[in-house]
């Protein structure tokens, strides 16, 4: 199954900082790097504007880059109450602008990311950055530093998309016999 | 300083059950509910559906009862995890339909509320059914009995938005000195 041309929207989400990313599968496992950034939104504003900003930049990376996935990382209840709060508050900001434009989300835990990348769940923040700029062909490593996980989410999609594909088909099969 | 007038919805965030309501102040301390439901999205469905099919209700009654303000329940990190997250998730796709309108949200603790409507911040769940029901003078318990408590969050906001504006004044006062 080939995934050739699938173009796949990589989302490090959080209401701060917000890193974006779009990479394009090539041949066998080759993937190409289209575009990456981070979204920032001031800690000093109200969350509704914070969300409003966020959800019309993304709506807008959506719409330049036209993904025809989004895979995203899942976040956890770990850390800080307020920050995973207002990550989740922006998680959900985002699966709304995704599926108001009928693109399907995939949700991928931080070690099944490593473990896709570096095969590694454990691998550290250097480590990552190494393989991703290998991966994708770059002659430095991505910037701004933390922009290179939302790469990372994108690349863990793009391998991981063939063996999703795969289970469907067979669970469908299942389904028929 | 007379809120008479004021249209208020008020809202018991929630993925599968979501609390709405919609009030508008009278005279003095004067209550007048104008609309009361809930709004529910199928456990079953993904996320993405799920966050979508809420957005649209919400912006729904938004758009249909034009509330000059929202109120809604400040959610914490208790409870099963994944509920919270979900909770969290509804909140900020509802925080955000509020600041697409340019309507301004305000976020209240459960025991603001039931200190608010009945004077106790440890009022139990029945307790509250019967003030909010003699506050806005109806002749039987709000229907169903989970959306009383969306009217309770209403109620809390038309009684503590004098203070809120008292406040405001005095705080551009001392800054304009």
């Amino acid at each position: 199954m080939s995934l050739e041309g699938l173009r796949v929207m990589g989302i490090d989400p959080g209401l701060t900082r917000c890193g974006l990313s779009v990479v394009q599968a090539g041949r066998g496992r080759q993937i190409i790097p289209v575009a990456v950034g981070v979204v920032r939104t001031p800690s000093t504003a109200e969350l509704a504007e914070r969300l409003l900003r966020l959800s019309r930049a993304v709506g807008e990376w959506i719409d330049d880059y036209e993904p025809d996935v989004i895979a995203m990382e899942r976040i956890f209840e770990r850390g800080n109450v307020s920050t995973v709060m207002h990550t989740a508050h922006a998680v959900g900001v985002m699966v709304l602008a995704a599926a108001e434009r009928g693109i399907p989300v995939y949700m991928y835990t931080p070690s099944e990311v490593k473990k896709a990348v570096s095969g590694n769940g454990r691998a550290d923040k250097k480590q990552m950055t190494v393989m991703i700029t290998r991966i994708l062909g770059l002659s430095e490593a991505p910037k701004p530093a933390d922009a290179a996980d939302a790469l990372a989410i994108a690349v863990c999609h793009c391998w991981r998309a063939p063996l999703i594909a795969r289970t469907n088909q067979l669970t469908m099969k299942a389904a028929n016999q």
